[in-house]
């Protein structure tokens, strides 16, 4: 069998080599500290799973509408009130099966075969497979801390051209935490309204903020994509639900996409994640968040003493990019190293884009403080060992 | 906004606009009996929507390795020796997010830009949006009831050329029902493989068959592609959850894929879906089967008594294809001129291809024999009013 060219730009995250190799070392009675892993450690609220159990045991297992169940599309518009005061038609609001299916079903209706989508490098590995995907050129757009490692306007503009359909923006970012303010999003709009493309902002870490409440992108313009999920912050990576917002035109184009590519989201989770919003599951929430504080406000200090370069404190999700160029000129060799020897695994820079990954690593505090100390205190032995 | 190309050649299903009027209808008080819809009426069995409950309860909420739990692989591997006495390692098996997710794997893993892929026309509404998606030519080979509507292994080497990749069967097949025999399937492996092509077999309704035992293409070759699904004989369809068994030399193309698309699975559905197979879920399943086939026996002399041409008796799935060139020149119109007057709601050909579909309009069995009786009642009083 002949396999397609998109094949050979497409790679698999690194990462999991890496954790294959800690399961491995795991099943020899090994401790690994897991620092690598890209969602919450923690199970999610209870409020959602009785909701999840009451939709199965009303015997809810029926595909729902290809937009998603009505009332939670207007779930969601009310929570953009709540939460942000703006207003969103419900209408606007598409369900999908995960976020990843939302950036699947923006990308395949705005990417023909050649054209172009910039988006930051480090950035979230999948993003430039979706457009690999359609045959389509990824362009990374080198950040630094400077920017706090999210792509400058004058950049965006100066690698517009006419190939060009979209910037891909994330706030909080992944895999740097950072977070963009509105002037910046307003910024982004002038230039991709200038050229008739899209800006399409990644929002899934939003609520996971530490200090600052993250903007969305929706309050600078109608005329943009937001992809948000439920997996981030409300705790409910498993259930494979996301949501999109896009502009009232471009409704009847992903309803079509999407009847097509996956039907339906999960019922069960649709059902469940109307629960998301009470103000029981937000409580509990809203102590998750403080968790994932305490564990930044922990680790990122003590990686900072150790001699990582973290330059830009992290704003929101639950990652610490780090320079390590103190200690190696290889990320990968090194994350490799340290869990063989120490017992502690990291995702390695090459995950996150050519943007300088050799020097660099990404530190999840997707775990308790209890293990993040064990992790510290092993890494710090480690490094005196080097 | 630019939209992309693919977008003019992906069509919404057209049924959609008869569903969301008979909605409309059914909000005004109208009875409308639905014979358009392609989901079992039943509710998950019971053992399934316990597991699923469990799992829940036990805080399987997180995700799941990309390929599926490896404990829900080796089941369905068992499955098929159970079933069908054939070995298939487990690691060739991939659990999806629904037989969508599958196919949408496939295509991308073998499609470039302007490659072909042959499918029966008349066939399922997405197998050729698939295509489109990755900017290939879906090419639909006409069917009729001489070759029981699946493509003949002489038109599938006529029409083989340097750009195909594939050929898409699928056996019982949507819209017709009708199933493919051993020697088919053979002599389309030995088409595929002289041109070092892939055969893609949709096996999603496999255990809805009545009198036969659908064979698996797995019995016939090692080095085909199956894709299957929980929606249909086990009744899990708004769980979202299927599987595909590919060549072992395609797994890790296949895994990489699914984790940038997909990320994995719904975690529940994954951890419910292994109490699909007990014993006691099957007699259920067993007992859903009969009612089908009492369904199909009742419907099938029913409709043709009416005039309703259905040269070919279905062997499975729970659809009749049939002509209705007797009362009209324009499925569509009379389609949608049959819900708005008689209450009854059924799918236009044109949803399913360009081969003649304004002569055919589908009918789903997926709903109590007392309202396909109904529906026939007012199909009668409505046909003698024409």
């Amino acid at each position: 069998m002949q396999i397609a060219d998109r094949m050979h730009s497409i790679q698999p995250f690194h990462v999991m080599a890496l954790l294959a190799r800690a399961r491995e070392l795991e099943a020899t009675g090994r401790s690994i500290v897991h620092m690598e892993i890209g969602e919450p450690d923690f199970v999610t609220p209870r409020p959602v799973i009785d909701a999840g159990m009451a939709a199965l045991a009303a015997g809810h297992t029926h595909y729902t509408p290809a937009t998603g169940l009505p009332v939670l599309r207007e779930r969601i518009a009310t929570y953009y009130r709540e939460r942000y005061a703006v207003d969103i038609e419900p209408t606007r609001v598409v369900v999908t099966p995960g976020a990843s299916a939302a950036l699947q079903l923006v990308m395949a209706m705005l990417v023909n075969p050649g054209d172009r989508v910039l988006m930051a490098d480090p950035g979230y590995p999948c993003n430039r497979n979706f457009v690999y995907l359609l045959n389509g050129r990824p362009v990374g757009l080198p950040v630094g801390p400077d920017s706090a490692y999210q792509p400058e306007p004058r950049q965006v503009e100066a690698n517009w051209d006419a190939d060009t359909r979209a910037l891909l923006v994330a706030s909080p970012s992944n895999p740097t935490g950072t977070v963009l303010d509105a002037e910046t999003l307003r910024a982004y709009h002038a230039i991709t309204a200038s050229h008739g493309g899209a800006l399409v902002v990644d929002e899934i870490y939003h609520g996971l903020t530490y200090g600052v409440q993250a903007r969305t992108a929706l309050s600078v313009s109608d005329d943009v994509i937001v992809v948000n999920s439920f997996s981030k912050y409300f705790g409910m990576t498993g259930w494979r639900l996301g949501w999109l917002v896009v502009p009232e035109n471009c409704v009847a184009e992903i309803d079509k996409l999407a009847q097509n590519l996956f039907l339906a989201a999960p019922t069960v989770a649709q059902h469940a994640a109307l629960e998301a919003f009470s103000e029981e599951n937000i409580a509990i929430l809203e102590t998750r968040r403080e968790a994932f504080r305490q564990r930044r406000d922990f680790l990122l200090p003590a990686l900072r003493e150790l001699g990582f370069e973290i330059p830009v404190t992290p704003q929101g999700a639950f990652y610490l990019y780090a320079g390590c160029s103190r200690f190696t000129a290889d990320s990968y060799r090194f994350s490799a190293d340290l869990l063989e020897q120490a017992g502690v695994a990291i995702t390695p820079g090459i995950d996150f884009g050519a943007n300088r990954p050799a020097q660099h690593v990404r530190f999840a505090y997707t775990t308790s403080q209890e293990n993040l100390e064990t992790g510290v205190s092993r890494l710090a032995e480690y490094l005196r060992g080097l």
